[in-house]
């Protein structure tokens, strides 16, 4: 290692803070463009705009790159090239953090369902007053796919609202329902939310069959990654009532351009990535970044430290 | 009292399920038109439909008139006139079976509007991909004015999603703020929570001192009576930024007139009156009043009877 270890950060955004590591590290910033020509001569890379998928086409195979890549998210399958996961390179993300605000997130589109609120403010804007009839979330059923801590977030926050929760893993475990589940709970749900990393068994995991399997009063969540589901699906087992509405945070395509036909699905909502980006939620990645860089300064273990190969932070 | 006694329904609505009473009571209906009329020879009146205020006016004061006014919802401000007021006929509300809906109604507006999902609905419309960060709900501060049943449900939903919140009651007890404390308590929320009866005591507590003691961040809503609220207050605390943001669900007109400018002003939900309307609450509110109406026949107390004068059902 060097004396003083060269920090890549990686950022269209302001940065963190990272004024604590003043003098004990060299700071070099890149953009997409630029990524590829100074990995090579980094020791660390902070991914800190978590939406670019440059770090896989610009990771340098087999020649010099970085020990340690930390992004300031929660999914790693954007960064996760054949070469990085075969190196020695440590990765880590920004587990914990996310929890809180996405099942925040998940619960005002679950409410904001039940109340039937879209309508609301539609009816709002043509300034018509037509009061209807909506759902009680107490007593309703979820099943949260993804047994990670914002699955079990997003469940413990439902079961605060009276909700009956069930979180399926891909490993059975105290409270956490095994794959062989999925279907059984799917047809009962009232609230289905995917929450899981996107691994190659999770990839299009809701397609036609698995809507089919739905209740035709089901509405369905994504606040995983957008290829958790085939889209195309969904908008066919919305438009046949298959389900009664779904709420998009994370879409195939992100930014969703302009033209796309998901903006106007009946019954679909569609929000920009958004669930996990609260005020403050800034401040916390740097401070959390500056932390685990203490530890790896040390040559202490690292935190969340993800299993390259599952393609998520195994564990509790 | 006559061998089968005469129930006046009041409805513009589907009638509510009293088949268990048929043969027991001989049961008319009316109209707005023809309430009056039909009042003198009705020993109980069932307010079904609680949009109408004319109960008010066609009472018969000192004639003939029903020993019992029950009313299928929890406010009674529209029903009590003086003479009303000044007889010993007993008035009930169904008082329990909204506390549930509305907490959980209250908790759907906080979280959108924490969420900013009104606007991410306008920008769906337009196909616009804008992330924004939003505000994490658990670590606020709610004050809710009404320590009623619904008052009480919404603080316990709200605390369920992490908030601190305090109830302010006409009467300070355990757990519950008295009048005194409630310009301290809204100086420092995060959201403030109508939930309160309209009586002399509360008709326009909401008004410019009020919205000028709270926080620039905070956010207002009503879910008990439009006329809790001075409105042009609140129109002027958004206008000028006092306050970040409002929603009301009920209004001191309602319907809401087309042309009003309330449907129109930024930062300001409107919604139809429809917090405590769920699915299976009619079947609720016609089971309840038939064991009313039971208890009623065989001379037994009856339960959630207004205390008239007060203006709303006392006690815990």
């Amino acid at each position: 290692m060097a004396a003083v270890p060269t920090l890549l950060v990686l950022d269209a955004d302001p940065l963190p803070r990272l004024g604590r590591l003043m003098g004990r590290v060299r700071v070099l910033h890149a953009d997409e463009a630029s990524l590829a020509a100074r990995l090579p001569e980094a020791d660390v890379l902070l991914v800190w705009d978590t939406t670019s998928h440059a770090v896989r086409a610009a990771w340098p195979g087999e020649g010099p790159r970085p020990r340690w890549v930390h992004t300031a998210g929660v999914g790693v399958d954007h960064l996760l090239c054949p070469e990085l996961v075969a190196s020695d390179t440590v990765v880590t993300t920004a587990r914990g953090l996310f929890d809180q605000p996405v099942a925040e997130y998940v619960a005002a589109l679950v409410l904001a369902m039940a109340k039937d609120l879209p309508r609301t403010w539609d009816l709002q804007r043509r300034g018509e007053w037509r009061p209807r009839e909506s759902r009680r979330v107490a007593g309703t059923r979820a099943v949260v796919v993804g047994s990670g801590p914002v699955g079990r977030a997003v469940a413990r926050t439902l079961k605060a609202l009276g909700v009956t929760a069930a979180v399926v893993g891909r490993v059975p475990r105290t409270g956490i329902h095994g794959p062989q589940d999925l279907d059984r709970l799917l047809a009962r749900a009232d609230w289905v939310v995917a929450a899981a990393p996107l691994t190659e068994r999770t990839d299009g995991m809701f397609d036609l069959r698995r809507f089919g399997v739905m209740q035709p009063s089901a509405r369905f969540v994504n606040v995983g990654r957008g290829r958790l589901v085939v889209e195309d699906a969904l908008v066919h087992a919305l438009t046949r009532r298959w389900i009664a509405g779904a709420a998009l945070d994370v879409l195939g395509t992100e930014p969703l351009p302009v033209d796309s036909p998901l903006w106007h699905v009946p019954g679909l909502i569609v929000s920009p990535h958004m669930g996990g980006d609260t005020v403050g939620r800034r401040d916390e990645l740097g401070e959390q970044f500056v932390e685990l860089f203490q530890r790896w300064a040390a040559g202490r273990t690292l935190r969340n430290v993800v299993d390259k190969r599952r393609g998520y932070v195994p564990g509790h």
